[in-house]
């Protein structure tokens, strides 16, 4: 709990009263790698906390999964183009390793942001910064060559290139996997 | 003001001191049509709200325009991802109508948050909703096809047809103004 504690204190401040009332409004939930945070077709129920592990978002296009997200321990992980709404999602959010989380259903997260006194504030300011990173992870996807996508990969997640399997980063990338060992040699001969 | 006072409204409940205060926090400011509330290059220093009139958001790409957004009468405007990290802008806000606003600052927004006693709560539902619509918007304009985001305009914005210049239009929906002549027709055909 110490590091989801850590992680709403970047943006606010509590109380070791409103720690405990955080205690109780989160859930440990294990994931074994492969299985599923969220599936496409249903609705995003929960906000998630990464304990330990790492977790990919994906949609399923005509059969073809295009890998758009990472997200790993002491980051918070959720589809909130479903779960504000409470809408259906277009994506999947998939384990890559067993992954310890914390989640928190809507409803209490509402009750978490009318309980703790900064709890509003938590909430605007996590989602400006969710905010500011979708669009532009989003325009980066649509407008840039696949070895600028690279570079950015190893620039957002370096400790990443390691864990994640070379398949997911070239279909994050938006290339198939030869093409990903084409640009990675070229920037490799580049140092 | 008024109008202003009832759009905040939506989101939160404001006593009639708040209401003093928010009037205290926001300015007027009338543009002329043509007029600019925010050029690319510069840091977007406020949000507005439109009292009357008409803006449309676009990025120069290499020369071309390309018109991504509008906003109208009782609506908020601003460029958040500008705003929010208050970093340079990368889109111009101009205005199609003479257009008259009322704007507030970064730093008296913050004052707003911190005085008004739902202003945080304000703060966090409000920009969820444009999270949600911007991303919607954003994933559309890369994805669907020209007669698709055309229909969309229609139902976006079913009042504004006839006050926005078919060139914009057709500019929003990412073709040449002919090509949007002949998917009038052949929606108008339909009917």
């Amino acid at each position: 709990m110490e590091t989801l504690i850590q992680a709403i204190q970047n943006y606010i401040t509590i109380s070791p009263e409103e720690e405990i009332i955080i205690g109780r409004l989160f859930s440990p939930l294990d994931l074994k790698a492969g299985e599923f945070l969220l599936e496409e077709g249903k609705v995003c129920r929960h906000v998630a906390f990464i304990r330990e592990g790492l977790v990919r978002y994906y949609i399923n296009d005509d059969g073809n999964e295009r890998t758009i997200y990472f997200s790993k321990e002491r980051e918070f992980v959720c589809n909130y183009m479903s779960f504000i709404p409470q809408t259906i999602s277009d994506r999947y959010i998939q384990a890559l390793e067993d992954t310890r989380l914390f989640i928190i259903s809507y409803e209490k997260l509402q009750s978490l942001y009318a309980e703790i006194r900064q709890g509003e504030r938590f909430g605007r300011l996590a989602i400006e910064y969710v905010f500011v990173t979708a669009i532009k992870q989003l325009g980066s996807m649509y407008t840039d060559p696949p070895a600028t996508r690279y570079q950015q990969f190893l620039h957002i997640y370096p400790d990443l290139v390691q864990r994640i399997p070379q398949y997911y980063i070239a279909s994050y990338v938006g290339i198939k996997p030869q093409s990903l060992s084409r640009i990675r040699k070229r920037i490799s001969g580049q140092h």
